[in-house]
């Protein structure tokens, strides 16, 4: 373990920790609000130690996977501590486990808040706590390698370690291109956003914050009505561009270079997008007796169908009162969960994809054991240990809620409740139902609950295995 | 497909199911019941197409791989729909859905049910009712394997799709053998607790009926207080030999054969028992506020962990009253099930084991991707295809789970009594919770969910594969 590697990535970490504050103090001055004082007492917290980074620079700067998942799963949970520290001195939020709960909540895009009364926290801090989706939502190492030059070429193990999906496919063969391109595409198509919003009379606080959500498939609002004040079309802008920033990035960056058939060959999307109309359709007429127009209804149906499945977590309605059936649909959708390389969390819709076809395979090889079939995906073979690794998420994913529901249920609410905030907080999307509904929070929970589900958004957001990785002892050995 | 062989061997099948229904003819004679008309009509129905085997023996006798999945899905299909004629007849179970649910639930050592009065039930009916756990649990294909010449040499692919767990290691070199000796194994542990039950003075019906689901893991009991109103002795007594019916029977052919250590080298019962032993300790912690004494919240604890691992199904109490970490900790067991090779349902500890080790070693592959490290059990090294094929049961077993709950959630029930309703009867156990708790039953849901429920223990007896088989157009083709 290269441990100087270590405290020199996290101490940059810090150092972009503070200039992602800065928006916020900005923010701050122009509403004329004394909570800008706790933001500039919290750059200086990071600054301290992130200022040691440029006298002290690690003889060996070269790292390997497991310096890069560990650093990966580290750089996310000091992040969480740090970005904690307005949230606790401006008093808005003056638990420190509740202020790391939300500032994890908020990196990890996931978006469950213990705030009761968000309209009562003063601008600067809901522009903080709304942008820190923004800035979790591509990866805030994936910004440090598009702009740092940090490793000597084994970016690599940080790109991948972050990155959500199966597998990272280089755009570019430059990993720090890579980087680059995504997050050019993510700024234009948060961008556009604002634009539109703003061309439909959203105040500006509200769109930039709403934007920051939506882009990060984060969710966390700046009312306490959440979504459900905007006017149809705000709504139904917001509806579109949670499913845009659903979708795999790398469509977007073939459509940029006109190179449309390639897009075309990526299925995920496809059936990410079958599986939302399909899921839209069925929540439409499960709930249309609640409606007094089919219209209002389908409109409800694909804001939470498209916040669900890209895990955003924003909603127009307390779906906590729709029937059974579409509340298990979703709750399904939760754990699907968007397009790999997008800003969603959830399974992704393209390991759901592996596991299907494993399954067929499956059996067809006990069926006809003498006959090989191959997976293939995108019209390519999927390779054996992409496969396995696929599966074994599965079972990593199973084990986490199995232990975590566990842990929660210690509280003694429901086993919906418990189930429910698991896998909201797991798969980063933010309410679950019943006492952690859309129209409730997480406030109730107790402090070791809420450890637990921070521990599980920061291991959604990863995909588990950074995070598993700090519990190996052989990642902490001497090579 | 060799469809003359599989009409023989389903032939054959009829002609068992007829012979098994004897002892309830017996009892219905002892009893002096009229439904016992209704037991022999159904031996009638039985034997008109099971007598044609006699007559037409097929050239090809050779089966292979899709036959024996196919046969065994079909047999179980026929079994239920055949065996659920008596109850029609006699009238107990007017409907014909219902009546193959209960027989399928009978057959597959569920024992969910959707009798609101057992006592109501004639004594022949019941026995009949209790006996299908019996004959389910040990498998009707190695009962006739054990009993019948059937296929030359090829019965292995027949014994496979039936016996549950990883992969079916052969006791001794011959199938018909190892069938042989499972069956002794498990005539003798019946007798046994038959013994002792009656030592204990339980009424030698009930004993009988009791045994039968606590040998098969079944769970269908013949009071309407299930075993609550039993005398503490024989309550641990049942517990006791639940928990030794969910160990994997391997272990007592190797204690019989004096191989101690062959015994000891199954790790698989030491981390049964282990888990066992820990959701004891924890459980009656968490219920002991709710007991005068805490021997009896270790009794009940006990028999409830010890039935619902092993997916019996028998409760002494209502455990949908317990706080949420139980119920959560006993939905776990649910899913983890009894030992490979036993009559117990669930995914099974080999099988948890197996996918635990995985995800260890994938963290390890990740983070040391140049190193080489095996997945070993029990000292052996467990074979790529064993684990894939582990893994992607998981998936499996995880569409059938989603599926089966959004068809059950149309009946708009809460969504801990759908969820618990397709643990229950996928993993074969029978109560669940909400309103399929053990005081309640499965009479309250819709035609639909009924039918989705019966499939789910089908398929969950078989461990899915067999029966998805059935949906594979390249099983239907001629070869």
């Amino acid at each position: 373990m290269n441990f100087s590697m270590v405290f020199y990535v996290l101490g940059w970490l810090l150092d972009f920790e503070a200039m992602f504050m800065l928006p916020s103090v900005i923010t701050g001055i122009i509403y004329h609000e004394q909570a800008v004082l706790s933001l500039l007492a919290s750059m200086l917290a990071c600054l301290v130690p992130g200022v040691f980074v440029f006298f002290f620079k690690p003889k060996d700067k070269k790292i390997y996977a497991r310096e890069g998942y560990a650093i990966t799963a580290l750089a996310w949970i000091v992040l969480s501590i740090f970005g904690a520290i307005p949230f606790v001195l401006s008093g808005s939020i003056p638990g420190f486990i509740d202020a790391v709960f939300e500032t994890a909540s908020g990196f990890t895009t996931t978006g469950a808040s213990i705030l009761t009364n968000v309209e009562a926290v003063p601008h600067c801090i809901l522009f903080w706590r709304s942008f820190t989706h923004w800035v979790g939502g591509m990866g805030v190492i994936v910004f440090m390698i598009a702009f740092l030059p940090l490793a000597g070429g084994s970016e690599m193990f940080l790109m991948k370690a972050e990155s959500p999906g199966p597998s990272v496919s280089k755009l570019v063969p430059k990993v720090k291109t890579t980087a680059l391109t995504l997050y050019k595409l993510y700024i234009w198509l948060t961008i556009v956003e604002i634009v539109i919003l703003l061309l439909g009379h959203m105040p500006l606080f509200d769109t930039l914050c709403i934007t920051f959500g939506t882009a990060g498939t984060g969710g966390f609002s700046v009312l306490n009505s959440g979504c459900a004040d905007y006017t149809a079309f705000q709504q139904i802008v917001i509806t579109i561009f949670m499913i845009m920033f659903g979708v795999n990035f790398n469509f977007y960056y073939y459509v940029s270079r006109k190179r449309l058939k390639d897009a075309m060959h990526i299925s995920e999307v496809f059936v990410y997008l079958g599986i939302i109309a399909a899921s839209i359709a069925m929540i439409t007429v499960n709930i249309s007796s609640l409606y007094s127009s089919r219209g209002t209804a389908l409109k409800d149906a694909a804001f939470q169908v498209g916040s669900i499945i890209t895990t955003t977590g924003f909603a127009t309605t307390d779906f906590n009162l729709w029937p059974s059936f579409s509340k298990a649909l979703l709750v399904t959708l939760m754990f699907v969960g968007a397009c790999a390389g997008s800003t969603g969390g959830g399974l992704k819709v393209s390991r759901v994809q592996i596991l299907c076809k494993s399954v067929v395979k499956e059996v067809y090889f006990l069926t006809h054991p003498h006959t090989i079939r191959k997976v293939t995906m995108d019209g390519r073979q999927v390779e054996h240990t992409v496969r396995r690794s696929v599966l074994t998420y599965l079972s990593a994913y199973m084990v986490v809620v199995v232990f975590s529901v566990l842990l929660v249920s210690l509280d003694n609410f429901d086993l919906e409740t418990s189930f429910t905030a698991v896998a909201a907080t797991l798969n980063n999307i933010g309410p679950g139902l019943g006492k952690v509904g859309p129209s409730a929070n997480f406030s109730s929970l107790s402090g070791l609950s809420k450890i637990v589900l921070t521990f599980d958004m920061i291991a959604g957001r990863l995909e588990l295995f950074p995070v598993f990785s700090l519990f190996a002892p052989s990642t902490w050995r001497k090579s």
